[in-house]
């Protein structure tokens, strides 16, 4: 079967959606996904601020309670019949989301068995036939087919294979070897 | 440059003695590796006292104070001139060991990056051209050159490269090229 290798953050999980509630809920600000277009969360904000910024990752309890990303279950439940997923997520920058992570997934994500997961750093460690991640420099790093997962920061980004949405998965996916 | 995976445990960290000095103590026994020659650690023991034991490597503490296998700081260390080195561990079956193993590893191998720790289950997932681990399992998914760290339940494997210690693994890549 081939293999196909699921980016967590912002793809599985609505990571960047709670870090706006947080961001917002700290600085008194109502930044959206919308005015993070083209760029990275640090762009939008004060150097005095990235302290503080960096410590909404760092919460014990930010990566527990995010948001599925609307369809990531159903499609991935069905995409479980022709190839092989594996999840792989980047959580060595933020050691305290190792245990959050695996509870998150175990709840949401139940017909993935945890030998499937990934917690790396460097994603050109994985060896599979497709990655879809939201990060360009992942995808540039792994050496199967990537497909780029659309978020705002990467909306301005060309020369790859996009995803829009779930649907988009699962239509892509329709029409590969399983 | 070539990339080694490295198992962590009974390979970096000596984690059946940690299990031994447990288990003795909790069996008042007195079993030692070479009563383990050529087979995994449940079969010294009567199935009633496995949920006992499956609890030993459970305990939050674990994995965190785990002594480090003589001389594999110091090859390691040589190894990265000419090598890219990943620590490539299953950590899955026992998500506590989650954070200690991270923060074992920062302690103890400071010269590798958080970015090249990979805790998965599966190692099938590893792309690299090297893996050294004592588990068969491991090395028989794995796709490129696997090299077995002997320890003591796989003694009686044959048709493996072996290494013995990590003297013998720094002679093994002394003759690969880098």
């Amino acid at each position: 079967m081939p293999r196909i290798c699921v980016d967590m953050d912002d793809v599985m999980a609505d990571t960047l959606g709670e870090y706006l509630r947080r961001y917002n809920q700290i600085f008194d600000e109502a930044v959206t996904p919308q005015d993070l277009v083209g760029k990275p969360v640090w762009e939008i904000a004060p150097p005095e601020r990235h302290a503080q910024m960096h410590a909404i990752f760092q919460a014990e309890d930010f990566f527990e309670n995010l948001e599925v990303i609307p369809g990531s279950q159903q499609v991935m439940e069905s995409l479980t019949a022709r190839f092989e997923i594996f999840i792989a997520t980047q959580a060595m920058a933020v050691p305290n989301s190792l245990g959050p992570k695996f509870r998150w997934l175990q709840r949401h994500f139940p017909f993935i068995p945890a030998s499937h997961y990934v917690f790396c750093g460097n994603k050109s460690i994985l060896r599979a036939d497709y990655l879809i991640d939201d990060l360009l420099r992942n995808l540039l790093h792994f050496e199967g087919q990537g497909i780029l997962y659309s978020a705002p920061r990467n909306l301005t980004a060309t020369g790859f294979v996009r995803v829009n949405n779930w649907q988009e998965v699962a239509e892509y996916f329709a029409n590969q070897p399983g």
